[in-house]
């Protein structure tokens, strides 16, 4: 049993934590930590848990931490950098879900994060968590930069593509996500009256999840890749469906770049291939770790594919477990929801 | 032409008495204030307004409004009663959509919504602005007290049946509720995340409008009323729909019931009463300033009544212009929205 | 493991039976079958199970069957009773999910279901299966008849304080469910925009889980009940909560009455019983086999109680699982979801 | 007063063309048929009416029709090209809200439609009616083809630019709908449970939508247009919201590009211009008939344009009765809603 904590667990993404670790037969919560609600008892702070869980909401000190040999940081941007070096120097292995510790050039993050990186060697540092790609070198990480739910969606898809050269690095990303990827905290703008039957795109052109897109698909092919990246805000809660549009730079059938995606993930157990004619949709992802990928060639050499992952799990908390369970020399898959909740 | 005023014109029910006043043939809007947004225009504050109003919130100083017959006030609890003094004083006629002058007992009103009243003495003259019952003292009313929009639902449908005595006075009535109903300010609870997918009764035994519909049933017949009332937050965003149960005290069919509500309504242009085996839904309400009426027997003396209005049309702003259409001796009807936006 | 089948697999409560017994340690589902369907495999009718189900769905024929200790039945009504008495005579055990075998009272069910019942000799023998009160007939039982999604949101609440004599047997319901309930088949009335932002009672005074409910609960206390039934229709997918107005007999504190629930509940596994203050949400139940319970007394002896349940788990595949671990010797709890999928 | 018939008045265009129609002052609905309901009245039809029309569904048969001058055909594709040639005889002038009007290639049309076209000498005749851009035309047009709802949200924000030059003709379209797109029938994928929290694309790379976007915009320009078009499904009722890719041809300002479409649309009354930095959402268009357009500049050359509308008015009804009003020489303006339903 691998003794783990959860900083900011309070969050939606820090409750989605919990709900999964709760069935995860090799870990064990040994410690939950909230900025705003220290002593109060998990199951009264979250009536979900009611009856469930003897869990007590912590003050966030590092000093007090004893025994844990795993963190998830579910923090806003800026706050983890400060927990990441007193929890390593005691030997706590970390798994960051902000943003942090994603990117290898300081300046683009602290372009678009607007915060002065505190402790930029540890960038270097960092593995940026796509289990499917750096599965060898979770073994030994002890920081470890959980992705952005986007560029999840957005990586899986297009590594293999453009690793064996078949697509031009000119990619338009179109994506549409639930209103749990803006986290808990109320602002005017998630309001119930202010998204239902509502929809929109958001930062138009500015998103913070387009420079990492680029960076993690650059440092994968050693290609400039020129990326375009537009979020949408669906109503609904959980979910996001990306659209990519793409130029084939081979004359290559669909059933080839299915084999290529086949020859990448087909053994990889949260990566689903559709097969020809058949799309992502939300409803055959969400309460799984699922990433489904689908594919349609148009024109002469255009290509359109479809991811649909569930932006709580496989975009976050799932993926961040995942990237756990081969950080402790576990399976892949253990412990991880795969029944998704249809209808 | 009648020149207005709205006083917190940002709110929900702010931007739905310009909506229906935009197209009021009688009306002309000269004024609208904001606590917040004083200086900005309204096409700017709400881009649904986007090139369609010239209009720009103003400071809300009563001194400064000058040429306004009447003002609506739709204003948090508390507030409205330290402007109606001056705006009488000033000659402006009052149509107050908040709960500060709804009560006749002061006790009451204190003890619901914990505020001393400062001018008590204001509480006897206002008019509780159901225009369908109230329709003669509106002529002269100065100061308009317009009812809650869970109260609306239930006087409309049992006031006919409490005057005529075929009901017994113990009432039970089961509400449910679009989002808008809670206004707009941002709240944990009205986050999307916690709405969307959820159903809940809220302020169980205890919600304001309580004592209010208690009250005016009381003052229409003469009798105790013994009422329950539970109200429930549907994810939506407009409508009240309120199934009420009660007792017959006679021996009476359903098409005397429908008898009697169409001797009250029939005339009523804004009443809708069903047939038998037709009941009330929001998407025949919604968009318009209906309140619709529907009625089953059950059992040898039980009778369960069904209720539905757009919550802040006939529930909030539409019913406070058909107060002013009545006070400046217009059509009840006039300018008011009768196209249901269905579907 | 015990070996299971299940009839009707493709509708939504055949889909949530597959979606449960899938993670079930102690039970294997070696068959599934569908009357639209047969020869289709499970993964490609639904993409919810695409590569994760060996399954094909088999033409419903008892001859055919083998091998098999169980069956879950979720068909029409009137389609179950003709498949039972061979399914016994085999040997197989049944839990029906659907009406057939509801009603001791034969006139009852041929009166609200428009149907003959063929063999209505079962009637007796089969038990109504809602485990929390059943418990030891189901360790011998052949036939079970389970309950209906609006009655396990009433008898549970209830069946204590009726059978302890502190209520009423005068007992108004009103129920809201989301969608699911009303089955996969398209209708013109759960289309999505006929649903989507509205909310309407329907079946008023003559919907069939009223003798249902009824007939169970004088069943259980041996007095007459009389129950006035509301159902209404939630614009979300899973879900009941159910409000009942209720009156005391005796004069009782709050605290006794959660006394009585802890009494007869407190040990279940899948009743969870809510402190003073607090109100059962569809949000702090759906995805989880648990009913949530929760009261207040208002005035001087009135009691509204309100209950909160999945309608798909709890309110039919769950129980029936449960059902299932108790025919066969297991523990109640096993195999059952408990995290609730929140947000 | 212009007397005119709708043909197809159950569906959900017919239902909001009547909705229009109801307040527009110079247009007298005499007529309203129906395929499935001839003899039922209108509000007996639909409940949203009840009260309010006195209007009787009839038998579609064009010998009945007398004095109408012009006609709404909302009818299935393949029906209205039966029905135009004897109605265009009577002297009535139609509008076809169908597709079978719409192109001028009949192999297209055939191709996508999988039908024979019956009279395609009538093609050429019939003005594809966007009012902004043939308003010319309209005024002795006999039969005109209201565009689809996919193509107003495309070729009102792409003509301007292709007009003048200033975009590649290579064109990507990414679209998301409504429900009530899907119209009124009854189908598995428009049930509640299917649409409520999911979101997909459908008709990947094969809408029929894209060769009438094609058509159109080549027919403007002359040249060749290269356009890919993915629709998406919005767990919502009305609204679309279109975003565009687009190559910028010359080196040319945000500014700049906002002074072209001000140049074409910046006096007609249904096209809202968006300032820099602020984007179309769909709660700034529903329940009106504007089309709303914003834009930004990505990278170097890299442009994207959204669009907004409501599909049931900008997008189908709406857009009909602007064209109805400049048939008949009347301000395009008028009768049509500009009334936002929002919140």
């Amino acid at each position: 049993m691998v003794r783990v904590g959860v900083m900011g667990a309070t969050g939606y993404t820090g409750l989605e934590l919990l709900r999964i670790l709760a069935y995860h037969p090799g870990v064990e919560v040994c410690w939950v930590g909230s900025e705003s609600f220290p002593g109060i008892k998990l199951e009264d702070y979250c009536l979900a848990w009611q009856g469930r869980s003897n869990l007590t909401l912590q003050k966030q000190e590092v000093d007090s931490l004893e025994g844990i040999e795993a963190i998830f940081l579910a923090l806003p941007s800026g706050v983890a950098m400060d927990y990441v070096p007193p929890l390593l120097q005691k030997g706590i292995r970390v798994i960051d879900l902000g943003a942090d510790f994603r990117f290898k050039n300081v300046e683009v993050f602290q372009k678009y994060y607007q915060l002065e990186h505190r402790v930029p060697h540890l960038l270097q540092e960092a593995v940026y968590g796509i289990p499917e790609i750096c599965r060898e070198r979770l073994k030994e990480a002890q920081l470890v930069a959980n992705p952005g739910c986007y560029p999840t969606s957005v990586i899986i898809p297009l590594y293999p593509f453009l690793k064996e050269g078949v697509i031009s690095p000119s990619i338009i990303v179109d994506s549409k996500s639930g209103v749990t990827g803006a986290g808990r905290k109320p602002t005017e703008d998630n309001q119930f009256c202010e998204v239902d039957e509502n929809f929109k795109a958001y930062k138009v052109g500015e998103h913070r999840h387009q420079p990492e897109m680029k960076e993690q698909l650059e440092l994968a092919t050693g290609r400039e890749v020129n990326l375009i990246f537009t979020p949408h805000l669906l109503p609904l809660k959980r979910g996001i469906l990306t659209t990519v549009y793409l130029t084939l730079e081979k004359d290559i059938e669909e059933e080839e770049l299915l084999s290529i995606w086949k020859d990448y993930w087909g053994r990889k157990p949260w990566v689903r291939i559709f097969p020809l004619h058949r799309f992502p949709e939300l409803r055959w992802v969400v309460g799984s770790n699922f990433v489904d990928l689908g594919l349609k060639k148009v024109g002469e050499n255009q290509l359109i594919v479809i991811s649909a992952l569930d932006n709580l799990i496989k975009g976050a908390a799932g993926q961040a477990v995942q990237n756990l369970n081969l950080m402790f020399g576990k399976e892949e898959k253990e412990g991880l929801p795969e029944d998704v909740l249809y209808p």
